[in-house]
């Protein structure tokens, strides 16, 4: 059984996921879909990038992703199919979306660019290219069709990628960077733990967090549960990376982060 | 393998839909099922009805399609199961849901009464006939039960039909009115480019839009990216209807527009 | 084929649910999951419990049932995998998320702790056990794993409850309590139409709705259809229990309901 791994912005009020489904069904009967999210903010590549990037190790180990968010339907930019060092077929449109995933998988080895793919649906509407063409190139290659066989050839170093910001140490300091936030507003940072070596910063011990040149206490905890209602608490996230959180509130609301904003963790 | 099509109103928030799925896993587990949307705006059969019509065509060609939204849940409303010319099987209350379906398909060519099916889960709740009548119905059909089998004989032309406006050319003025609007504010109108035939409009000129009154500039482009931010385009959307958008914003919001309403397209 | 059936407090909007689908995929390729619902209000262990007692008889008879609502996720509360009198299988956390669905099904039979199972992924994270825990012990159980494997032997008796309020008759009136609500606002009581039997409603009758000292006039009847739009009815719901609503309106609003509110039936 082959896994098409399927994220979008296509929000489920509409019948656009649903309609993709039925297509990769058509064409691809044997192949299970999996729903990775499809809540992804509306044209937010970055936030698409990303939460697909955390996925990755998790999904099936053979088998293709299918990822639409695409501002720039019917304008110029490619569509492309990938295959990655670690084997998994990546297809979506060309921008940035797929890079910090190929990137985490073996990198990019191999692509086609399918905007012309003789696996499309004829006629290709204007705006949904999800149904048109992404979700038939993907249920092709679900099926078992040679990534050559889905488009024209196109040099991986041409690929677009994603640009993301990087942490620094000042002083005794770590200068982060909000990446992206979540449903419940917790802000993933640009950091890992291992960004921390040159800082002051231990787990366990409370931390002071500066935001836009306010300074508020909080605790670097493991888990929520290490920390009052109500309070700041950074911690190492479900992808490995550090967060910023607010146990059972919202740090997006309480800090006013949003994706880029710069974080100051030091010594209280 | 067969496949049911699911489109409801019953949201994702509560086990409406989750409880149907595990009813058809139970009486039909080799079936697949697919979600089409269970966003459609609760009790509006009309914008269910043309979900469900725009999607067709990229439905499994076998299979069953089962709709729920059902206002009349409980009351005199007839449920049934009907056979399209085209071999698909309809399952749902008798409201209008599923009659521009079924039209698109090949029309209705066999039908039957399902409300005192032999197929329903006994004892039938008052307020769940997802679960009770339709669900175990659509699976049975599923898994290869004989339409006759599933309740009384019903003759087609009984089925309640779903009342569509219709545009009409007014000198060089086309005038067509709001089919549906979908969840970002785009509204599909009643009209497709063969209704243009006797206006002035041309693709990749500019249009005027009236609404209720006031006009105002808009692009007659083939797709959002042939249109500033925020400025208002008439195209062909994804099932072939001409369509009403803001580029990145909200026609609904920014025109007033609601299922109905009058817009007069014309000459700028 | 082996069903898991998926609860959970995760929503739709971020990719936890879609990763857990994916880690079962991995490890289980041939299980299909049913997704029951994954809107429980977040941190709403007796919502989620409720839902899935309400769910339960609907769901395959074989098969594991996956709960994840788990507000101590990385502090002390066990991690649980139970088997039903009736041979079903329940992985969460043991909050008392469970054991209304247990009950129903037969009662706990035999318990494994599975904080430290030999089937979680490492290294565990400290705030995602839905996927690091709670999905890979489901799909080991789905595989054929003995539950006996999963983890530590646990005595049922040890097992966290859920207290729930019981109605009582007072005169010619039945005092019930909400239970929960639903999305539409409708409010499940924790009465059935057997706590009817001293009190003096009656079918088809009209009936005094109290809350907060407030009386107001309803309808007790068989389905919404039966009351003017707008008009509090009292009917049995699909769960098989007693239930507030307001006809096309919200019960929750109208009434100022919350879980836990006293609301008091009796003769107009």
């Amino acid at each position: 059984m082959t896994h098409v791994t399927f994220l979008s912005d296509y929000g489920l009020d509409d019948a656009f996921v649903g309609t993709c489904h039925a297509v990769i069904a058509r064409i691809a009967p044997a192949a299970k879909v999996i729903d990775l999210t499809h809540g992804v903010p509306r044209h937010d590549v970055r936030r698409g990038a990303l939460v697909l990037r955390g996925a990755l190790p998790y999904l099936p180990e053979e088998g293709v992703v299918l990822a639409v968010v695409d501002p720039e339907v019917g304008a110029e930019r490619r569509a492309v199919a990938v295959r990655t060092g670690s084997g998994r077929l990546l297809v979506g449109p060309d921008n940035g979306l797929l890079q910090p995933a190929a990137d985490r998988d073996g990198g990019p080895v191999e692509a086609v660019e399918i905007g012309r793919s003789a696996f499309r649906l004829e006629p290709v509407s204007a705006t949904f290219h999800g149904r048109d063409v992404f979700a038939p190139v993907a249920a092709h290659l679900a099926a078992g069709a040679a990534l050559a066989d889905a488009g024209e050839p196109l040099d991986v170093g041409e690929l677009t990628g994603l640009a993301l910001s990087r942490p620094r140490v000042e002083g005794d300091c770590l200068v982060a960077h909000v990446l992206t936030l979540d449903a419940f507003g917790n802000a993933q940072l640009d950091a890992t733990h291992h960004d921390l070596a040159g800082s002051s910063l231990r787990l366990g011990r409370p931390v002071a967090i500066e935001v836009g040149g306010t300074r508020r206490a909080g605790h670097f905890a493991r888990t929520f549960a290490d920390v009052p209602s109500g309070e700041a608490i950074l911690y190492e996230d479900a992808d490995r990376a550090l967060a910023l959180a607010v146990n059972r509130g919202s740090a997006h609301r309480s800090f006013g982060l949003e994706p880029g904003t710069e974080v100051r963790l030091g010594p209280p």
